[in-house]
């Protein structure tokens, strides 16, 4: 199918774009028109690429607003985690399908995942129509035993299963430092080196995680990393989610090895995980910095255009410099380094991409007066003037109508019942 | 005019509102209809009180996106201040007329604004239906003349013109310490306590107006104030927007006096002011903190919800503690604390209080599912989440539609128009 977009606002000026089945095939003034194409109006409205959510967890959009403003050890231990331990396929599934219905509705078509269940969530992900790197999540608490069934059940996966169309890829995704051996860090970057997977961690998030580091192993998070050569064996496939506390020789590295790395501005404020990220210094070393949103349980919503916000802000407020991160470099962050990190050619206007794209709605109070529509998408607007949204070359919304809105509301409501009360 | 207000959300708690004239006459489980009162149903529907914007200038909405990402300097004298001089009535009517609009849709039915041409944005607030507060803007430039001058006009305005309604009084606004002679600061202070008005100004907003305050005066900018008696003169009527960089006998000398002061996060943030702002000591020494967006020019929307995240998350983050400013704290800041600093009861929902409140859509994804739906204002919600909206007892809002908003839109682009190309 083709999809002819025709005289939409793209940089300030009426553009038509052509889409032939999942990839972007023309932009221009003057396009034709195929015969057989679906036209769309672009009238009153402006084409930006789809947002790349590049650190999340889909399903955790059922505990939004659940054990807020609680110090984080008492937020994890009586809130959190004895919940996840109630975790189902329904649950995980609803919990999914409910993060992908607000992606959906606020421009975002592609994430990258880290959770549990992940044939459900596979299955939420294929039915919304959304495409997203499910990574199987990896923790053995230290504990040879462990690590040694977890490589086990890992080997044994079957990867092809949760890969039910060309939008899914899968990724190994070893949780974090402190909860996954040097060992099993070492094998899974082999494993997902082998299987051409990206390897997804949650990086240098708190001083304590640093703190402890340096106690264990007599370094920080990214030199344990580096001492166990996975930087340099995975580079461009390795994404470091928060990545906050960084070195000078640790920001080297990550830039040396074109590595990405994911600020989470929302979820590294809530939490007080902190607020300086380096992100002058990731890039001018050549670090890809791509943004997150992370789990609704800490960020509570996966809308990346308050993500962007809060990411060009922050930095423009502690760096006292209001010219950091402006708004063309803060969209770029939020869609093509995204799909860069997850090995995609997308979140790019341009023949060839992904036909992963949005139109934003002009008469929405954001965009009046549109003195500049780029920074009005990123420092006025919010979600909620995304009108229609295309992803992998397929309308999934139009005039913010979304199919299955209703059930998938009502569904996820009860799966967070049964896990909550 | 009756409103009754049926089984709405309030707390959690499944209650109804009755709405006599304009203010809250009954709040409860179960109340009684009277005869003759507008029934609205309150299903699927939570009630807060309305936000108060403490710090804006509405008619900059028509700047929105006008010249974002440069330094303070060449933002003021190459984009902003030339286009300020042309501007004239009806530019200042339809960009208060377009915040106004905005304002509706987000929440928010008051504000404190500091800006020109005060005749025709009291005709844009009398004709939107929300309440304000109206500084009439003081600049000397430190000249004497100019002085003499600005006091007779301060004498002869007739500010009774401005009060078109109930919902509209006057504020006396020296501009700023850097724009404002001192025996002009002291000469408003005494013009406004006994014309019984608030005196609205911008202090310590950057590091450098701190700076230049002591190389000129020899002491930072709330003390050359308090030098000038201002403070102490004033105490709660006094109204100190930004007051981001401020010492230990600062904060004390304004808590002391129970002092307004109006955090703008996100302007401060963009413009790089700073990130610090010292809300917990100004609580604790029992200074009055309100919370307000700033004009559109610098925080880009006037979407008080966004701003009260921010202002949460922004503690948390630099000081290190998730439990800094919860949700509960963080809307009493957005709403009866901007009320209070105003000299009104209102942005409570308590009987004898202003009828200025909202009803939240619950089937918008943010409350979806529900499990705390304070936190989900606060954390997850926009304004778009906003359905109903009364103030003064007059419904302004409902399921999203507003009186006139087609022509304020047509008219704003073509205000902005005129003033911008």
């Amino acid at each position: 199918m083709s999809i002819f977009i025709e005289q939409v606002l793209v940089g300030g000026e009426p553009t038509d774009i052509l889409i032939q089945g999942n990839t972007i095939a023309g932009i221009g003034t003057q396009l034709q028109m195929p015969a057989n194409a679906l036209r769309l109006s672009g009238k009153g409205k402006a084409a930006f690429p789809a947002f790349a959510n590049a650190h999340t967890h889909a399903a955790m959009s059922l505990f939004r607003g659940y054990g807020d403003d609680n110090p984080l050890d008492i937020w994890l231990n009586n809130w959190i985690w004895p919940k996840e331990r109630q975790l189902d396929d329904d649950i995980v599934y609803w919990g999914t399908r409910l993060a992908c219905l607000e992606m959906v509705k606020s421009g975002t078509c592609c994430f990258n995942d880290m959770y549990f269940f992940l044939p459900a969530a596979a299955r939420a992900i294929h039915d919304s129509g959304l495409r997203a790197t499910l990574g199987l999540t990896v923790m053995d608490f230290h504990d040879p035993a462990t690590t040694r069934q977890k490589q086990a059940e890992i080997e044994q996966f079957d990867f092809d299963s949760i890969r039910l169309d060309s939008r899914i890829q899968m990724a190994i995704a070893p949780h974090a430092i402190y909860t996954v051996s040097g060992p099993m860090l070492q094998w899974c970057a082999n494993f997902s080196r082998q299987a051409g997977m990206r390897y997804h961690i949650h990086m240098s998030e708190t001083e304590k995680e640093v703190a402890d580091c340096q106690q264990a192993n007599g370094c920080r998070p990214y030199e344990y990393l580096h001492r166990l050569g996975i930087i340099e064996q995975l580079q461009d496939t390795f994404i470091g989610a928060h990545s906050l506390h960084l070195s000078k020789e640790e920001i080297e590295l990550l830039g040396r090895n074109r590595a990405n790395v994911v600020n989470n501005p929302n979820s590294n404020l809530k939490l007080a995980s902190g607020h300086a990220f380096p992100y002058s210094e990731l890039r001018q070393h050549g670090a890809n910095v791509a943004l997150g949103t992370d789990g609704c349980s800490s960020s509570n919503n996966l809308d990346m255009i308050e993500a962007a916000k809060t990411a060009s802000l922050l930095q423009k407020g502690w760096r006292h410099d209001p010219t950091v991160l402006p708004a063309a470099e803060t969209l770029a962050m939020a869609t093509q380094n995204g799909y860069r990190a997850m090995g995609l050619n997308g979140g790019v206007l341009e023949p060839g991409a992904l036909a992963d794209l949005f139109l934003v709605d002009l008469d929405n109070l954001a965009f009046v007066p549109n003195n500049n529509t780029l920074s009005n998408l990123i420092y006025a607007a919010h979600g909620d003037a995304v009108d229609t949204l295309i992803c992998d070359g397929q309308i999934l919304m139009q005039h913010r109508q979304v199919a299955d809105e209703d059930l998938v509301v009502q569904q996820a409501r009860q799966a967070a019942q049964r896990l909550l009360r």
